[in-house]
């Protein structure tokens, strides 16, 4: 319809290098069906329907997906790379993984590994609001790593919760967070748990000089994060940890806008290997605005490679326009022994996180936490 | 801390078949190494801790994880069956999504296939508002499956979209559905597709006596949902489609408990590997509470095998408590000429969804769809 189409601000002010973005997926096919897989994954992606359907020009040339270019990986492996309308995405968070994902995530041999994303895009979503630098500013900390270590295991008492959080902050311990599995159980139900543990910490910073940030896990609809931040606001939280592929990105991205505290994301139900880590843990949770990613480092108790966790470092820092850089947080499996080679490979603009492994010392706890905190800020040869 | 589990409603009232409940994983393991395995996942989705980690008995007994049986299925694949503590589960459906999948999915050999809920969870989430009765009250078809049609392509003017669903209503097709591409593009705004798509459906409803059903897309964040739910409601809608793993597991079920709409769900975003089919679109979008649940049917664009397609509707009609059971939607590629197969196969309590098939009948539209309608109203031998 040309009325609306000429009245319709995404095609007539957006930059015409605004109006795609290019999402790359990895397909497993013979080649002789290559070039048709690819155009089916365009109009998958796009207008989900065959293109002899389309009666509309303007639909024809803007909204349906094209093929890019297909390039050869491997014996029947294929890079694709679609340029898909960036109208499609409509400024929501769950809409643009939609866009990216959405109904190819149903065909088991396409995975997505690669986005590049218009400016106008990025600076909608606009990304971390508080990043590195934010962070720092919160703990106090420069010139290294970020210490980190997880309230758990869930089944504990609101008081055993709040005399581990006391511990680890007399230690030393830069940011505590919530066990990713602590939510809202009879045990330690959130209202009861997050203020004691905030106390605890903020006791405890009183005591020592020390900036200690608690960060309680939100988790739910949108209107149930709100309602756990704003209690959390009003005790003094800073930080708060939430799993985007648990409440869903549009919550990650709403949280971020709103802007009131930093936000860790957790990787829960983010999956392994239908969507490139690097892509989703970086590029995508720093883009709706998380401030640091968790992930699960190489030689823990997952399966990311080397590649994929230093590919999500990357994502996390590297230039990208005006967004601020995202803290990398490698854990999943780490121990006081492996500090000073992660120091080595993330660099100081990391946080280094110990969960499980600390508990273990159990009556040696406190003396554990502070090797963890020497170990980290011991001078060492920074990239 | 004995006070707080004494005074533990989770622990002191809830029934011992109801304290825990049991999740499958498929695990690609060598044989010697699957008691391990089998532990670690234990302890991955409940405590997240070495056991050693653990000084609280109750934690010990009644929160940690405990693996069932292990079950060889081939040669280096195993069923893992894993009893984790209900009281994790916290009442919300992202959480449930959390306990059961959440650190596991980074694990790329582990899928998530199967999961016993205790009665007490079931009857928690509540399962379909509507179900199947509520329907087929709503759209006044006995006797015969429901007919769907979906507007699309993106892109496509609110007018346009309109004129789509007035052809539709017309000839003769139960729910319209919107794209699930659809959501707060400039092209069709939802303030704006949403008023001018019910008033068109409304309209030839009231002109031939119809009961055509419009099914708009919610996406967002749940306080976003829940205003397009609102202006939907305001104009006399009755249904929409909302995919819960863009959306969250928590936004679905808080819309199901809301009661005011019936709920389509969509598969956007839900893989097709690493949570069985049946559990994801049929079990656990049922228990959230879908009253009906796309999936891509055998035999069409997606690679879902047949009996995945039948499990998703034996997961979605099967007796479950007092549960109302879910309308299964087969879908993705499918046209006018698999009808009667589709009937043949899921039966009288089923929806069939037809695309872009229809659409790629241009001009002749109109007859496509009623063909589609006679299709499914011709008797034949239901099961």
């Amino acid at each position: 319809m040309p009325t609306m189409a000429s009245s319709d601000t995404t095609s007539s002010t957006v930059a015409a290098a605004d109006r795609r973005l290019r999402a790359t997926y990895r397909v497993r096919s013979a080649a002789r069906d290559i070039e048709a897989r690819a155009q089916a994954i365009a109009l998958e992606q796009s207008i989900e329907a065959p293109l002899e359907a389309v009666m509309d020009r303007r639909i024809l040339d803007e909204v349906v997906g094209r093929v890019h270019a297909i390039t050869p990986i491997d014996d029947g492996v294929f890079d694709v790379s679609i340029d898909l309308a960036t109208e499609t995405v409509a400024d929501d968070a769950s809409q643009l993984m939609n866009v990216l994902f959405g109904n190819a995530s149903l065909l088991d041999d396409v995975a997505l590994v690669g986005v590049d994303l218009p400016s106008g895009i990025a600076r909608t979503f606009g990304g971390p609001r508080f990043g590195i630098d934010g962070l720092r500013d919160l703990t106090g900390v420069r010139g290294r790593p970020l210490t980190c270590a997880a309230l758990k295991p869930q089944g504990s008492t609101t008081e055993a919760l709040a005399s581990l959080a006391r511990t680890f902050a007399r230690a030393g311990i830069d940011v505590i967070k919530d066990d990713h599995a602590l939510a809202h159980q009879a045990a330690a139900p959130f209202d009861e748990r997050v203020p004691a543990v905030q106390r605890a910490v903020q006791a405890t910073n009183a005591e020592f000089g020390t900036r200690c940030l608690y960060a309680p896990n939100v988790i739910g609809t949108y209107d149930a994060v709100r309602r756990q931040v704003d209690l959390a606001r009003s005790l003094g939280v800073r930080i708060v940890l939430h799993a985007p592929m648990l409440n869903g990105a549009s919550s990650l991205s709403a949280l971020a806008r709103n802007g009131e505290v930093a936000i860790v994301a957790h990787p829960a139900l983010a999956g392994a290997t239908r969507i490139a880590p690097p892509l989703l843990l970086g590029t995508l949770f720093r883009l709706f605005g998380a401030d640091a990613s968790i992930f699960p480092n190489a030689g823990g108790r997952f399966t990311f490679t080397q590649d994929a966790c230093m590919g999500i470092a990357d994502a996390a820092r590297r230039p990208w326009l005006d967004l601020a850089p995202m803290l990398p947080v490698p854990a999943g499996g780490m121990s006081v022994e492996r500090v000073p080679e992660m120091r080595e490979r993330f660099g100081i603009d990391a946080m280094m996180l110990i969960g499980g492994s600390l508990l273990r010392a159990r009556e040696r706890l406190d003396e554990r936490c502070r090797a963890f905190v020497a170990a980290v800020q011991s001078a060492g040869d920074f990239r």
